[in-house]
């Protein structure tokens, strides 16, 4: 609905800071999918930001930066906030041409790409957060929507979108699981009776910590290259997913936003918070490539891990507690709706 | 010395734990360098631990593991002490049929390697620690000494040696630095005047990471595939040096013992705990090896990662500080003797 109704000028003042793109460009290329995407990433920032500070009572610190390269981001970040630990929401949008790994790394995946003199203008944006709260009796969020835009040899362009949203909650609460998923599922099921049993799947898969034989939390949706069946579905789909970001996760903040909680609930929370770090840092395709491409900015990356983290020896939850009911949900993926 | 004095019933004695291979069979093949050197690695686990208990008056639990494709090891950790937050120190002594994986790797770094149907025997052991003290003011330590061997075609043997120690402090004591690498590079003149040169050099280059533009820490040595002038030799060499953790590092810990400290420094310590856990999970070799090695001991592999650590976004100390210092010291590795 937002999206047709104001102009571009007057929907950019509600953002946390001005879009990376000049406003004027965006005006020129309004139809333009870079144009609709940046606008819709702005937004999906901004709105998660608000409803974040909201509950907080705190504010996010805004940073804007820039790629020597092309292009830049905003990074707003609240750390050490009444209720949230750190909380990270991230733009980017940023192009220039595809280095040969990433190229390689995509043609891995099954892409053709036929570049000018082995050159290949790229275009890529997203948004991304991933929120840690104090209260242990409050899940961790990810989400992350994102489009990517590749000018092949003959002018013509490879585009394609991918994201998803999952939750990484330090003990189970069915009603809460239930909610995330549904709230998801709801959204999916309005573009394709597929999406949520095949994107739940995909979700469970990528975000799995091998290591250790178990998921990172209890997930969500997770897609890539999505391409089919037109730009305009597939945009749509996107923006159905960014707008449930807020109503997916803010209700289960404000239900245990006064939970009380002991020293031994804190302590298993830093363990999560330790295996979070480890899927973060050994196996996120995302953070893998960022730290591995020259230029990028770091501290936008790492703002994923947690403030704090905690890897105990041999660190094993006693039989029949909170703490090996979730171990279980973690070593084998439920299904939560 | 001790090597020719007594007998192997006798050695063990003094170890943690029994050896991994049966007492038997090191027995029979005395002479061999597989039983010289397994019998190292665990005088060398004995002698540190003792030295670290007696520091902190804590004890260190013993766990022995198997493998079912072969081997086993001692894993020693003392946790949340009075002087240590985490103290590992670990022996492993693996055999088995190299993986694809493994080949593949060692032939990158130019090793031949011709097996019987593919297949290609070897064994490998080492001891490996990592201690993380409570106090800001004590550095954290690091050392592994390690042996390999592989069985070829036509029944010859590849063998080499591989190691090092290095040093982590949380702020720059320019004796503490010249203590430690002087010990080093004195252990190494004894057997040539290039390695201290070369080896502490190899270790600025390993213990890097990458996207940071930091080292670590304040280096040591580092070296792997020694395997000339010949084993004899070498062997003494990486005796030398696994016989120098005990003077390299607790003469600083008694040092510091009763150093106070302020929460700041606390907190800087939780920072620079975050960039070993970054390296560790990102870069090490041992660490990555690990994981991806089907049947490996995840536990013993993350024992190097600190009880507690920090991610503050934008963390940046102030000009003119001793974080500032510390953080100018990992950026341009110094001659410290």
């Amino acid at each position: 609905k937002k999206e047709e109704e104001g102009e571009i000028l007057e929907r950019c003042r509600g953002f946390m800071s001005a879009p990376v793109t000049d406003i004027s460009v965006l005006e020129k290329r309004k139809g333009d999918m870079r144009t609709r995407m940046e606008m819709l990433i702005m937004e999906t920032q901004a709105d998660f930001c608000k409803a974040l500070e909201k509950v907080d009572g705190g504010t996010f610190k805004v940073d804007r930066w820039e790629r020597k390269e092309g292009g830049g981001g905003i990074s707003c970040v609240m750390q050490d906030g009444k209720v949230f630990e750190k909380a990270g929401v991230n733009v980017s949008v940023v192009s220039g041409y595809l280095t040969e790994e990433a190229a390689k790394q995509m043609r891995s995946r099954g892409k053709v790409l036929k570049g000018k003199d082995g050159k290949l203008p790229f275009c890529a944006m997203g948004v991304s957060s991933v929120i840690h709260p104090k209260n242990p009796h409050i899940p961790t969020v990810h989400f992350n929507y994102r489009y990517f835009e590749i000018e092949e040899e003959d002018g013509s362009k490879q585009w394609w979108f991918g994201g998803g949203t999952d939750l990484t909650p330090v003990y189970i609460n069915k009603e809460d699981a239930f909610h995330f998923h549904n709230t998801l599922k709801e959204a999916c099921d309005k573009h394709h009776s597929q999406y949520y049993p095949d994107f739940k799947k995909w979700c469970d898969r990528y975000f799995y910590i091998r290591h250790r034989g178990e998921s990172r939390g209890i997930g969500g949706i997770f897609f890539d290259d999505l391409d089919s069946p037109n730009q305009e579905e597939v945009f749509k789909f996107v923006k159905s997913c960014a707008r449930t970001v807020v109503p997916c996760y803010l209700p289960i903040v404000y239900k245990h936003l006064n939970d009380s909680f002991t020293k031994e609930e804190k302590d298993w929370q830093q363990v999560r918070r330790g295996r979070y770090v480890e899927f973060n840092l050994v196996y996120d395709r995302g953070v893998k490539f960022g730290l591995a491409t020259p230029g990028s900015r770091i501290e936008s990356i790492l703002m994923s891990l947690p403030l704090t983290a905690k890897w105990e020896y041999m660190h094993k939850p006693a039989e029949g507690t909170r703490e090996a009911e979730m171990l279980e949900a973690l070593r084998n993926p439920k299904e939560w709706v």
